[in-house]
């Protein structure tokens, strides 16, 4: 292990413990401000959806793109916190028998198992409310202007032009819709995986330069950052899912080859899409060039990204 | 007829008639600023969720809200639509098999049924998004201040506090997760019905007065109108679920009956029912007292909503 990996890890461990205890305040039982009750079996299944595990790379990047233009605030963290609610609703949603099916996830039951499936829409959709309500809160960012830009950024990457919208394309890829699976192209899979993954991901880097009111260029740059980003970290999840095991992964794995979707492992070969993750490695360093060593854990975050094992 | 009635019914068409324009351009299916593509299928049913019926109550009230504060602005049109998009989110949702398993909406197949239950979710997920990302844009007001606000209190009043854990609460007075249906008493319902019914239409007026700049003084008597009307909407929609038929509701009805759960009816019987109605209008009109003749529009709307008959 390089010292510099050494310090990444501390870092991402650090702030994974900062991400969980305030998802653990914000999925509180009590009512706060402005609601009439929390329903108990609700924040359960809620709760479930969202503690005790996970990586939080989306709101460490959200944290460390903040850090680059020197803020150092709790609104990172809270901005990083919502992000990470909207990933873990859509996950919920994905899960449920209608789209994926998936019985686990993190190694444990997904929510329709351990609850039911009404409970684990009901989660879901609050869980996204939740993340909008959070970036709206004034105890994110004393501006106005920039709740309201993350607000729109976060619907943005998230809804029908983005997440969503990604997820729909991912169902009618299995050719659900159709007669069989759809052969989509390699320029089909990239628009793809940019919606249903890269969008948020790239959202979670650009929301520490709104954050710290980085200037039109700087934050141009962390966008394309966090697109090459979130770009590797497909391809190198396209890779996992042929090479790793269901135990290491706590989920079930070749879960695309059974649906006959094509990845950009089928479309580029093993070699190939090894290849491109190097390419989207250079790319997001080539994005930060103009910030030098300060933005040296972003430079690790996507080799992280890539040389993940799950 | 009376005079009053008459222009009312003029004022809520001629509004409805604005809100389906805005809610179609909002919902081409061409790609806008910060979107990849929009998915065809998605649109579709999206389109089919909101488009072609509904009385736009909740976006007339946030029109005429804003209007009894001289604001006649493009942003009360947008933030009722946005408020319109999350409300059928929510039906969108509250129809799936898992949940109340209704085949008819609007005297149309539910779009579970017209479409699939994965395209339903996915559907009323981005509605939901989308509904935050038109009050976050700057075209639906110039003030950052006034987006985080809308923001805020649409979250606060649809999320887990509010609509999604009244959903939840609904379910389990079904007696889903117990032993038969659960007893809630007169204390319950109402929380219930202010929580999945209430707090939205509360919020369409809030966020009338949010646009139109209101004083903490007049904001907290729009709503305290807006709980009013709310209240007595819920009231009016147990009565119309015992009296009215199948065919002129386009739904199912006595399925509270069916399913064992407690209704205001049940509690009050239907002349206590009716009189709570008249009580709760009482109730509205007291909380418009300081706005005089001027607000004559939203008096006449808690009418409607209790003399309604679908």
């Amino acid at each position: 292990m390089t010292p510099s990996t050494s310090t990444f890890s501390a870092r991402l461990n650090a702030a994974a413990k900062l991400v969980e205890a305030n998802l653990e305040a914000l999925l509180a039982d009590n009512a706060r401000h402005g609601e009439i009750a929390r329903p108990a079996r609700l924040m359960a299944a809620m709760r479930h959806a969202v503690l005790g595990g996970g990586k939080r790379l989306r709101p460490f990047l959200t944290i460390e793109a903040a850090r680059l233009f020197g803020f150092e605030g709790q609104g990172a963290l809270r901005a990083g916190s919502a992000v990470e609610l909207l990933h873990c609703y859509s996950l919920v949603h994905d899960d449920l028998p209608s789209m994926d099916d998936d019985d686990l996830r993190r190694g444990r039951p997904t929510v329709h198992r351990a609850y039911d499936e009404a409970t684990a829409i009901l989660a879901g959709d609050a869980l996204q409310t939740l993340a909008f309500e959070v970036l709206a809160d004034a105890e994110t960012d004393a501006d106005p202007a920039v709740r309201a830009d993350l607000v729109l950024g976060l619907a943005r990457a998230a809804g029908l032009g983005g997440m969503v919208g990604g997820q729909m394309l991912d169902l009618s890829a299995e050719g659900r819709y159709g007669d069989g699976a759809v052969s989509m192209g390699e320029a089909g899979v990239r628009q793809l995986q940019m919606m249903k993954t890269g969008a948020i991901l790239a959202f979670s880097v650009e929301a520490g330069a709104i954050l710290g009111r980085a200037d039109a260029g700087a934050r141009r740059s962390l966008v394309e950052y966090g697109r090459a980003l979130g770009a590797a970290f497909q391809v190198a999840d396209d890779i996992l899912d042929r090479e790793a095991s269901a135990e290491a992964l706590g989920k079930r794995t070749g879960k695309d080859q059974e649906k006959g979707k094509a990845t950009l492992v089928d479309l580029l070969g093993l070699e190939g899409a090894k290849g491109e993750c190097r390419q989207l490695v250079e790319r997001a360093d080539a994005a930060l060039g103009g910030f030098g060593d300060r933005a040296r854990i972003l430079r690790d975050a996507v080799r992280f990204v890539v040389e993940r094992e799950v």
